[in-house]
Order: C-alpha cells, then sequence, then structure tokens
C-alpha cells in the first residue's frame, strides 16, 4: 500500500515523531510505502511532494517543528477542492492519506472521508482543546515551557516588588494557562472560558503583596476582562497618545499598575511555546499516535482518529471528534482557585 | 481538625508540591492545621515533629525532595508500632494523618487503618508501578532527565561508533526504561518484565551499525538476561582480575562490546532521576493529589488512596491499591519493539 | 568589622551567589559581621534593614534574583542623600559598604566614596556593557535563554515557511544579540551599536530563503534603522487604525512582512532573560567576584570595584570603571556577519 | 585553496560548531574549497574523506558529536604515517589541513609541521587542561551539566540525610570538579592536583549534617586519596565478596558511609558530560576559534594553533600549546575551600 502523510495548521512539537512512527511501523510491519505531501492541504492540492521513507525520517524524533511543511489551506476554499484531490491521489497512486492536524485540518479530512477518500487522522492542538482525545501532544511541551518561564519570573517579580503578567497561548480554551498556573505557582490564572473582574484580580495582587511577596498572573490570549467595555482607546495610549497595547497581557499589566498603584510588566511567550524539541511526554504521545495510525489505515478503518483515553490509544470517528472544543471546565478552574492571592 | 502529614520511601519530584496543595487548601477552604512528621513513619512512632502551615509550604513547590524528611521504616518492625503510632497521634491531638507514599509506606498505612486510624493516602512511586492509578508524580520527571541523557549520548555515540548502554531506575517493572527509550529513539529496550537474549540485543546493535549509526541501548537497572547463568563471575573480572561489574548496564556493556568487538561504554543515571525540581505535568498531578487527598480527609473517606484515572481523580481504598504491581503490558512493549535495530 | 551589603538596579542571575559569598568568606575568614540593606540605595537612606548571616545565605545560589530585593533610588536626589546614609552606616555601627549594581549604582557608590565612605563595589549589568571587567555575571544567562527560545524558533519558522524576529535585551550595546545570535545561528543580527539598513536586512531574508531555510533576525531592543523617520506614525497602526506597534522587534517584522510579501513573527523575549536561576558559568563569576569583594574590605581597599580580567578577578576603581560603556567593536560584529544570510 | 578538516580525541560539544564556522567562513569569504576527513587522523592515514561544504554543515550548529566522526588513531604509530598522509594529501589536491583536537592530536600535528605539512590547529579539550589558552569549548557545557545534576541532588540528598558524591570527568586537572563544585554549591570538592586525606573529608561531613543540611561530594575522576594504600581490595570487596568497587566516586562512598556511619551513595555522571548540545559559550567560542582558524590558513600562518585570551582570539605555536596541562592553581582550589563544610 502506498500511503501519504501531511501536516496542517500551526506547528507543535511531536509532529516529527508522528511522521516517524507512521513511516517506521508502516515499513517493517506493513511493507507500506510513503510519500510526502507539502504544506498541509496545500500538498495534495497542488501535487507538491516529497520522499518520505525511512531515510527521511532518521533523527527527527527530537526536532520541533515539521519535516513536511505546514500551512492554513483549505482544500474547500475552491469548489473542485475536493476533486482535485482525489483526482492527485490517483494519480500518484496514493491509496490512503494519513492527516496530522487539528480542528480545520481534520474537518477536511472529515468532509474528504465522506466524499470516499480513504483518510485516517491524528489530532493535533497545542491548546489541548479537542474533545476526543485525554490529551494532544505538544500542549506539555507548551506547558513545560510556560512553566520555566514562570519559574523564571518570581524571582524578578520578588526582587522589584512588582506585578508579572505572563501571557501564555490559549485563543479559546485555558488549557496552558490553568497547567502552567498551577505548576509554576501563579496567583492568579485567567482564561477565555470565564470573563475576569478586574477589581477581583487586583485584590488578589493586593493580598499576595500583604504577604511580602510578589505576584505572577498567567493570562490565556483569550481571556477578556468581564467588563469587556474597559478595554478602551484610553487605556490604548498613555498621557503621550504613546502606543501601549500589545494584547491582553500588557493591558492587563498596564491596568493593574493603574489601579494599585505599584510597578506591573508583562511578557508575552508567543512563539517560543510551540518550537522546539518535545518533551518525552509529547515524544511518546506522538510515537504512539503515529503507531495507532498506521495501525488503523492497515485496517483500512477510514475516518477515524486515533485518540487517548487514560493510557489506552483509541479510535473515534473524524466527524465526532472535531464537533465541539474541549474547554476547562468549572470544576478544574476551582482546583486552581484555591492557590489566588 | 488537626491533620498530620508524612512522606516515605525514596524521594520523589512532586512530593514537596502535595505537602503544599494539602496545607493551602485545608487551611484556606477548610480551616484545618497542620502538623509535619519528619522522615516517614519515624515521625509518628518517635512524635518527630516540625510546625507545618502556609509559611513553610510557601517557594516549595517547584522544589525536589521533601521538606518532611523521608525514611524506609517500618512501623511494623516492632510489636507495638501501630499502637504507639495511635498513642502519639492522640497525645498530639492529631485527628488524621496523610500518608504520601509508595507501596511499603502506604500498605503499612492501610494496616494502621484497618486497625482503625483515620487514615488517606497519596501514591508516590517513581517507577510508575502502582495498579491503582494510571500514572504517578515523580515518573514523568524521571523520564525526561532520562531521554535528555539519552540525547546527549546519541552525538557521542555515533561520534566513536560505539554502542552506549544506559542504565534507568526501575527493578520490578520497565516503565522509565520504556517511555524514556521510546522517546530518545533506543535501538533496544530492556525490562525487567521480560528477561532478555543477548544474541537478539547484539543482532539488533549489528543492525543499528550498518546503517552508519551507532546504538543506544536502554536497559533498566531490574532487567536479567533470559540466560541467567551468564552472569559469571569470570564475566565480573576481566583478565587481569580487576573489577568490572557495576550493574546490569555495564556488564551489558562488557558483553556487548565483547561479542560484537566494537566498543561499548555504560552511563548509569542513578539517583539524578529523582531528585530535583519536577516537570509541570508532575507538579500538576501532584498539586491536584493534594488537593484531592484533603477533600477525602473532610468527607471523612477513611482507607482511601487517591488516583489518576484518565484526567480525573478518584479514590480507590488503600488495601485494593497496594496489592499489586503494575508491570509493563507485552502490547506496550511490542510498540516499541517496532524501533529496535 | 560590620559590613551592610546593597543591590542596586535591575536584577540579574547570580546576585544572590555574590551575596553568599560575601557573607560565608567574610564569616568565616575574617569574621566580619553582615548586615543587609533593603532594595538598594533606599536600604540605608531609610535604614531598611534585614539580618543577614550565614543562615540566611543557605541555598540561594542557585536562585535567581536578590534576597535583598532592588529598586532604582538614587541617594543623590535630594541634597542630603550622601549625608543621610554616612548618619544612618555610623549609626547601625556599619564599617564599610559592598554595593553591587550596574552603572548608576556603582556612579553612586564612586560618589559616596569620594565623600569618604569606605565602599566596595561589584559589577552588575546583564548587558555587559560595563568596560572595566571582560564578562559581568547574568549576561551568561541571558544569552543562554535567548539561545534556547532561537534553537526553539528555527523549527517553527522552517515549518511555516516564515521569518522569525526575536527581540533581546541590549538598549546600548549589543552584546546578548551577539551571543545569541552567534549561538543560535541567526541570519541577520542588528545592535544599536550599528543603525541597520532595512533593504539589506530584507535581503539577507530572502537568500536565506532561497537556500530552502527560514530566516531568524536577532534584534536588540536598542537597535535603529538607518532611516529613522521610517518608524512612522503609520507603521505603528494598521489600515483599520489598529495598534501594531510594541517595540523595534514588532515593528520589524511588520516591515519584513510588507516588504517580502511573506510571513514574519516577532518574538519578545523580555524579562525571562535576567531571572531565575544563574548558569555556571555566571554563579562561578558571581561567587568569584562576591569572594574578592570581601577580601578588597578586608584590605580597606576602599573605592575599588572587583572585575574580570581573563582568568583573573583584578580590582579597577571605581571611577574609572562606570566612566564609559563597552560597546560591540566592528571586528566582533564582522566575525557574525560572515553568517548572515 | 582546498582545505582538510579533522576531528580527534574524545567527543567534545562544540566540534560542529567549529567545523560549520570554518567552512562557511572559508567558503564565503575567502572561495576555499573543503574536505572532510573522517575519524581524525585515520583519515587522511587512510583516505577516508567525505564531502564537506556549505549544505553538510547546515543545522550542525547546536549537535553534539562531530560529523565527521573521531577515533584515537596516532599517525606515528607505524613508521610511515607521516609520509602516508602527506602522500595522501597531495593526491586529493589538499593544500592545508585544520585539524581539531587536544594533546594527541595537536600533539601530531605539530610533528606533521615539523615535518613540513600545512597545518593549523584548534584546540579542543572538555577538561579545559591546555596551557596556552583561557578556555576550550566543551568545557562549559560539561559545567553546566554537572551543576543540573548537582542541583538535583541536594533535594535527594537532604531529604534522606545521606552523603552524596558526584564523579565528574577530570583525569589529570580538576576544573570541572572546581567550577561545577562551586556553582553547584558543593561541600568538598576533591581534584587529581591535590591527593585528598580522607579523614579531613569526613570532618567536612560531619560539619555539614550538623548544618542539619546533607552533604554533597564532587570527585574528579583523577582524586586520590593522600594515603594511596587505602584502596585496598577489603574496599573492593563487601563482606558477601561482592564487588563494590566502580571508580573513586563508588570507593568514596563507600569509605564515607563506612566512617560516619550514615548513608552515602555515589553518582558517576560520566559521557553524558560531553555529548549532546552545546552552551551559548561553547558555541560561540567554538565559532570563534573556527572562524580564526581558516583566517589562520589563509594567512599561511602554518603550524599555530588558536587561542583565547580574555576575549581575544590568539595565535599560539602548536608545539608550545601541546607542551603542558594547565592544572588547578592553588589559589584558585583555595577559593573554594571557603565552601567546604
Amino acid at each position: 500500500m502506498r500511503i501519504g502523510v501531511l501536516t496542517g495548521g500551526g506547528d507543535c512539537p511531536g509532529l516529527n515523531a508522528v511522521i516517524r512512527a507512521v513511516v517506521r511501523k508502516g515499513t517493517k510491519v506493513y511493507g507500506n510505502e510513503f510519500l510526502g505531501f507539502r504544506d498541509g492541504w496545500r500538498g495534495p492540492l497542488e501535487n507538491a511532494t516529497m520522499p518520505l521513507g525511512v531515510e527521511q525520517v532518521r533523527g527527527i524524533l527530537p526536532r520541533g517543528g515539521t519535516i513536511l511543511g505546514s500551512s492554513r489551506t483549505n482544500p474547500y476554499a475552491t469548489d473542485d477542492g475536493g476533486q482535485r484531490i482525489r483526482d492527485n491521489l490517483a494519480e500518484l497512486g496514493v491509496d490512503a492519506l494519513i492527516a496530522i492536524g487539528g480542528e480545520d485540518t481534520l474537518g477536511a479530512a472529515a468532509k474528504l472521508h465522506s466524499e470516499g477518500l480513504p483518510v485516517v487522522g491524528v489530532p493535533k492542538t497545542i491548546d489541548n482543546d479537542l474533545g476526543a482525545t485525554d490529551y494532544t501532544f505538544g500542549f506539555d511541551t507548551a506547558v513545560n515551557i510556560a512553566t520555566e518561564a514562570i519559574d523564571r519570573l518570581h524571582t524578578t517579580a520578588e526582587s522589584h516588588h512588582r506585578t508579572v503578567v505572563v501571557e501564555v497561548m490559549g485563543r479559546h480554551a485555558g488549557w496552558i494557562a490553568l497547567h502552567s498556573g498551577l505548576a509554576g505557582g501563579a496567583n492568579v490564572i485567567l482564561t477565555p472560558e470565564r470573563p475576569f473582574d478586574l477589581d477581583q484580580v487586583c485584590e488578589y495582587i493586593e493580598e499576595r503583596f500583604r504577604s511580602q511577596y510578589s505576584p505572577i498572573v498567567v493570562v490565556a490570549e483569550g481571556a477578556v476582562p468581564a467588563q469587556a467595555h474597559e478595554v478602551t482607546q484610553t487605556d490604548r495610549l498613555d498621557s503621550f497618545g504613546h502606543v501601549r497595547l500589545g494584547g491582553i497581557g500588557q493591558w492587563l499589566a498596564d491596568s493593574i499598575e493603574q489601579r494599585t498603584g505599584k510597578e506591573a510588566r508583562a511578557v508575552v511567550l508567543g512563539h517560543i511555546q510551540r518550537g522546539g524539541t518535545p518533551t518525552a511526554y509529547d515524544r511518546v504521545l506522538a510515537t504512539r499516535f503515529g503507531l495507532h495510525a498506521v495501525d488503523a489505515v492497515h485496517d483500512k478503518d477510514w475516518g477515524q482518529m486515533v485518540a487517548l483515553r487514560g493510557t489506552d490509544i483509541v479510535r473515534v470517528p473524524l466527524a465526532e471528534a472535531t464537533a465541539k472544543i474541549k474547554t476547562v471546565p468549572a470544576a478544574r478552574y476551582a482546583e486552581a482557585e484555591v492557590f489566588f492571592g
């Protein structure tokens, strides 16, 4: 069997580990051949391919990013996208496709499958917000990087008696904020699931200052104040009319400094959370996902996605898997609240 | 309520995170008071205590080890151990005990509970070999440290065209070897669950050398050769009568060098796997265990242990929890075998 | 002898290592007593003190920040600042002062010394821009943190075929940019010493893209374009009037994206460069500075600062030490230029 | 000009950074061509070569080991070694040789130069024991790895009230022990330069235990007891006749446990100190060495070696450079002794 592999969406530590596991097991155990598609759905749409065999996957296990490249190309952006992909795969002699990606990539895979394409999915979201799986690879790496940053920022906060606001990834779900905030000993954690009250945040901060220590606030990039109108143009400009707003982290630091009268600084971790070598946890999970994905192809179990449940890798229908986002439940947030202030 | 806390057995990254979570939640949410017992069961046996409040647990979240100290003291080593502990707790006004430890510590806790002591357990084993929980804290840290070491050793192996044998922890279960071997891209992984065939190991090594790369063998300290008689006194001494055996890692390196005629070196990771700051995963898991343990105390759910199932923290009877060891199942080992050679 | 110790200016990994070495050697070898002054010059100005002995410095060697706290308080902001400090020291029975800080802190120390205060200085600048010493502690830590971030960003840049701009510290000198750019394999390094030509930067970027790899630009926060008028209000606002400017890093990413027509992203490392545990290099250098500073006090060699020359710790007059900033010489920048493009 | 490059001796983080800098600058600035020789002197002796150009050195900066391979082959082991190398270089059209290595590799280079070979050297020793240069690359990485291990071991020592002995590299010079011991806060540091007194070591250990903390002993692999006869066969075997000796670290732990009556454990760091990604310091130093080595070739300054003096890269005669080993001076050891006990 000849199997195509592609990676779509934002990059994520562990993608290469999936690719390697797919190719190593497919080649050795099932005698498959592989073809790499470049840059997500752009690959099969435009016949952008690369060789993919045991030689190509040597040494990539510890490397971040994806040797296949990635993009956010949507195959259904043009009417004939699905047809072109089917035609191209037929022409290239590709019998099946393994699509590694997030909501968008797997959504397209589900649609292609419903149109008859033999496809198997591997879930990827650094934000850990896919409902069908306990965890996704990349998340653990992002949480560790954020936690190390928070560890470092504690000492600088305390030496200067200032608040440090750390903005982490998480547009729609606060998992990275929750886990890195818990692991880093944050004094406030703000997530997109729950609009925050700035007065309450400042109370936690004052409480922390009274303990002789300095506050760390971890905020997901998608968090918003309960009083959304508070983010006004006035907040965005200082008294000299200079620009002061980057994102929610900077806005929060400015607002806290203004209300508490004590220095506050923002640090926006950004892309360092998603690059570089994966943690052991992510390497193992990504490797297992890859092994089980190629098993699903062998079983011709099309339209399925691999997923983690407890310590087992299971299969779930692609359509179901991308149906809804997994947000932080109230009970999990309440666990963290014990440490606020 | 006045709650005693103790940590027993080998140290493990995350112990302090448990203690901190117990004290922070108990104090803030339930109004509990806490008393620290020193050095595991020695504490309540000998009335060795230390103050334990919010002040004592500040800043300990990222620190390895345990501020309470640990020991392998067995309260039932003397006939009256159980009675002395009950008397001492009564005298100190301690209403309940949270025991954090592995098989031995929790086994004693189960026995004390059966004799009427109000006790709640928190599982701790760096080897991840307790059956009642998906994972234990400390394991992820150990696996990451071993994986980083393996990453480093790959380049040294290849520069010198030699085999490197890495001995990791795991006396009775091969979880650390399995996960770090998978994550580190090992060419052979040897675990206690499955006696290994030295000839087969050497075949994998030769296969690897043919690929122009150099082999890494990850071996759990408890792994044994299928032909146990092979570890003879002769192997232990070289032709000058000099000592050459440290443990299974050194024996394996010597045996591989002898059989393949190519240089082999052993690295024994030892205690660096169990010391130092916990990973984010372990800090979160340990913190959640602590929070749920103090909830169990509040519920007077004596004789229970907290455990991880999927992403949930649940309670399981102490007696059941320590009943049998969790070893690496054949299916999990087979996943890794795909990468051998 | 009773010796006061203070730390001033921005925090820096290694400050605690200096304090520990001063106290350990002074106590053990010279029989000194110590008094900690809080928050830089605010301490002696306002009699804000804390106990400082062997107990207080236990365990602080690997910790970032400063247990004494810091501030940018200038003792000469009020006319009688110098006199108040001398009076307070006399009242507290403090015979000598060790001032650990950068240009401002040591400038004040030099002035106080010229007015008769027995003071010894320890240089501290994370930017490595003090002329009198080969290196200062904190710099190596900052360079390592920036290098690790660059390592991580390479894979994300390549997976998405985009430029990543990394903004590092360095307002007046480009040492962190130079060293982390060299160590991280940056394709362009921009420093404050040399205004950059945006067209040239974009040429290097296009050259890099032609090689199938993706460009990393490392820019010091104080770097400026040769055509300074290019940073106009128009650049700061996008076509919707939304704010887009954070600092030079964001401006550069926006400008590169506009000119090359290819995605570019900025990452601003900020305070994570100056917090957290010091590298071994910084711990050793800071420790040696502390040991030699207390020797200088013992020798009553007032008005001197310790400094690194080759592998030796020497003494230089405070006045001379703070006279001029050490910038990146053209020859060192030229070394890095070999790797541009 | 066509330049051969080889790496000899034990591997060392930074070797690839040297190779990359040599090739990048030689190609871009001087228009040189390069040829890689495999496995140290074996390459030119046996005409074992590999292509070496800008493509081959892409991405190797952060990688440990050496893409050229290494060996301890001595070209003068056979009478005609020098002649064969000269013949082979002539046949391959190689005009000059850059030899990267330690005492042995550079010693051979010096001899070949004296016989007329146009050769330039780059010093490499992880032990930092070459007299002609302030530092060599690889050393900083080794010290950081050892320091991180010591950081981790502190908590495990304290939790169990035991002594931990950490054996680090350093057969003839104690630089790694000195620096990692200072940086890690060791309570005793033992180096090859100064035979140690076991009674004195045990006194420091007892002193440390009295402070409620636990001792860490850092010992270089080449350290020896002052009473050498103390290492007897009896010490090597326990009362059951079981083997107990690995190296000095294990012997020391056993001896300490026996004398103090308190548990002691040994950790032997071994090869993890020399593998893996170099620190930023080592990458910068190695890169600068490479740049300056190719300059020396361009200048036809044969028989020279690059070296670090302060912050400058200079050239020194190969013959002189390898003349004597650089050991830890008494004054540097005395700095560390302040922290013993």
